[in-house]
């Protein structure tokens, strides 16, 4: 370990970071997980070089890294403990090129989201992916855990949003995957390969993104009002069913409906009510609010419309409260489930069911636009006690059973590892692993993440 | 080789086809590249037990399989020869599901784009990717290849369609990767490293499919004829560029649009005219096309609207007597770069410059909407001359140099494979087969096909 630092240290001088506030927050990501132990340093690449010595030492000395941004993961994908090497990409955040005219930009990995498209904007264009951490999270996260976010169903997830990566591999050698056209398929998709992978194939220090041209016209807002959650969830398949297209359309169960207007200090929504907050865009902005607000009528909703856009804020503001009423409640555990849209109404029966046959609460809030829901268990200290990860294990199985998937948007990281095998199968599981293996032949990259042990 | 025909005859009966005819049709493809000898027998596979049960034959023999669907590719990749066996999918051709509420469609890999469309028609649902070959092409065929199409820039490729795969692995196991929900990031994205795997990876038997609503409104269209390419080129990037969004711009240089108008009897085009032909759809079909018009007349275009479908049909009757105008002057190699939107007049340059540097006309085609040029070569007979493969070499290199791929849509099959290494450098390279031995530790899954030899 003295070796390795020493070897760092000579190649990256000041950028080699081994004070001990820096290596635990390493440790630790927005999860609430955090690792054992203490790493051995941190290191801020400022370039690819760095980047690329970094790997070289650890492969030499088989090292393990733990590649991070902003720490805002939510499964401890990027939590470093004894042994590792934290490399940190959030210094180097520069926007390399941006090309209206061919609807792309080139980006540094430690760039924040919200901070690229707010760049972005002065040239009319914007980069999709939007997660609910896009203030605080890096464009190289977002690839790294394949994000997601509200706008999906209509905008799409990073995989439907990069073009090309540049990616250190495990020894230190630079490769570029992918192209700078919209079409191209010379050889296996690696780019889409390595978005998810959750830093377990290589280093991205370099993305190509797709871009879009902003959505002319102003946005609308409504929400509507349901007595329980199964008639929001039932409501919220058939504005799917209906064909009209909301840019966002998010479900809040009683439980995270009453919470956050208990911290915003709002008046309590009736007991057991639960609510759809849905907003238009685009030239059809109006019609779509029009078509939305008929269904939900029509499904028992009780629809207000927003009237100008400082109403739509205050609408907003009651869905972006559900993590800091959370929070208020206790430690959370934010799950990240995934089902076809039709199977909502019996996805939330099945948390119903988990909370009575578990003894727990399980407050909810649902992408219902794209059928991501993220239960959260609430406990009181920092480690999840035994019973809450049942509850999440019948949890999980429910999602699978119902065509679903245990992470739509938040990756597997340490939290979910378990699990994997489960949705992959055994065969696909093998496969996976080889993968791993062709890029990673020594286990230096992120090991313990994903595939959390040999099956 | 008799021994192999036993155990299939065996198992599989009457699927297993040894006629001449059989044998020589699955010799080619619609690439007019051959493989030099028969193969053992083509198995017209029913069902995944018949896939599987042909899979673990060949692995138990070590013969070599090459999967089939319509036989319409480009590029050899389904080209079966000398000790190969055939697997042809055709017959494997159900829609298994279709839900208008999520979207999707299950559908097995035999059944040709357009049929699979007609029958969607009826939902209100349609799948967007659109070869040019829809009529004929297989769902399977277009997920083999990460076929593109005209309409991408709007509405994407097959990469962007397609939610999850049932794939037979090269001993006869059967895996899903994917899934159901529009989001989901459970382990590496196996699905899209399957698209445009060109057969080396596995056997797709079955595919769902993310669907679209059908498009509102009825479509525009217009023609704007310049006094060259380049002027063509140059104003498809202008209007790319001024945000207007065209669900299909095609552009026919001189070559291609005389060659068309001679097939159809229309009078000639002025000497050296290229022509850009643009649809746009949805409700603002109409107010599209008046600003795509503007930017074709601002760019020196001579602009003709359609006044109804009738004339537009007309309009699009010349683009789509490319092939077979082509096909009256000779054998026709076709070829598929691919570069970012701006660097289209510049590869229309490096077309010039090669036809005079080789002495050889090169008719084009492009998707100017994404960039995806289709270049091609006219040769007598049915090999390819010499001085033509290093035009095409010299054609590659430059899409190279200007930020492009060598194949956009049509894939690396036997045509291209000598080229990949190329685009792919060394180290990337030498992962992609890396992730072909996970796959194929035997190599019995398309050999010689992508991967031409070791390096």
């Amino acid at each position: 370990m003295s070796d390795v630092l020493g070897l760092l240290r000579a190649e990256l001088g000041e950028r080699v970071d081994t004070d001990p506030g820096s290596l635990d927050e390493a440790r630790a990501d927005k999860s609430g997980h955090r690792s054992p132990e203490r790493g051995i340093a941190v290191v801020h690449a400022a370039s690819v070089a760095d980047v690329q010595a970094t790997m070289r030492i650890a492969h030499r000395t088989g090292t393990p890294v733990v590649v991070r941004g902003a720490g805002t993961g939510l499964a401890g994908g990027a939590n470093t403990g004894r042994g590792e090497i934290a490399l940190s990409l959030r210094s180097m955040d520069r926007i390399v090129e941006v090309r209206a005219d061919d609807l792309l930009a080139v980006v540094e990995p430690g760039i924040l989201n919200a901070a690229l498209n707010e760049r972005l904007a002065a040239h009319g264009l914007w980069w999709a992916p939007d997660p609910a951490s896009r203030d605080i999270s890096t464009v190289g996260g977002n690839i790294a855990t394949g994000a997601g976010g509200l706008l999906c169903a209509k905008y799409g997830v990073v995989r439907d949003a990069v073009l090309g990566l540049d990616v250190v591999l495990a020894d230190g050698r630079l490769i570029s995957v992918g192209h700078r056209s919209v079409k191209g398929v010379t050889g296996y998709d690696l780019t889409a390969l390595m978005i998810g992978s959750e830093g377990t194939l290589g280093v991205v220090v370099g993305a190509t993104l797709k871009l879009r041209r902003l959505v002319p016209g102003t946005t609308r807002t409504l929400t509507a009002t349901f007595p329980d959650v199964r008639a929001a969830a039932v409501a919220s398949a058939a504005v799917t069913a209906s064909g009209a297209q909301p840019a966002i359309m998010e479900l809040m169960d009683a439980e995270s409906l009453a919470a956050s207007h208990a911290l915003l200090g709002l008046p309590s929504p009736l007991t057991g009510a639960a609510q759809l907050t849905v907003q238009t865009d685009g030239i059809a902005a109006a019609d779509e609010q029009a078509a939305i607000a008929a269904v939900l009528t029509a499904a028992g909703g009780a629809v207000r419309l927003a009237t100008d856009d400082a109403e739509a804020a205050q609408l907003w503001q009651v869905r972006r409260s559900m993590h800091p009423a959370m929070e208020r409640l206790g430690t959370t555990l934010i799950e990240d489930v995934s089902v076809p849209r039709s199977a909502l109404p019996a996805m939330f029966d099945e948390i119903a069911r988990i909370e009575t046959e578990f003894g727990v609460t399980i407050p909810t809030v649902c992408h219902a636009g794209d059928g991501n829901l993220h239960p959260n268990f609430v406990f009181e200290g920092a480690v999840v006690p035994g019973h809450i990860w049942d509850a999440a294990d019948a949890l999980f199985r429910a999602a699978l059973a119902l065509g679903g998937t245990l992470t739509g948007e938040h990756g597997i990281g340490v939290l979910k590892s378990r699990w994997l095998a489960d949705e992959l199968g055994a065969d696909q599981d093998a496969l996976q692993r080889g993968i791993k293996a062709v890029f990673d032949p020594t286990g230096i990259l992120n090991p313990g993440k994903v595939f959390a042990s040999q099956p």
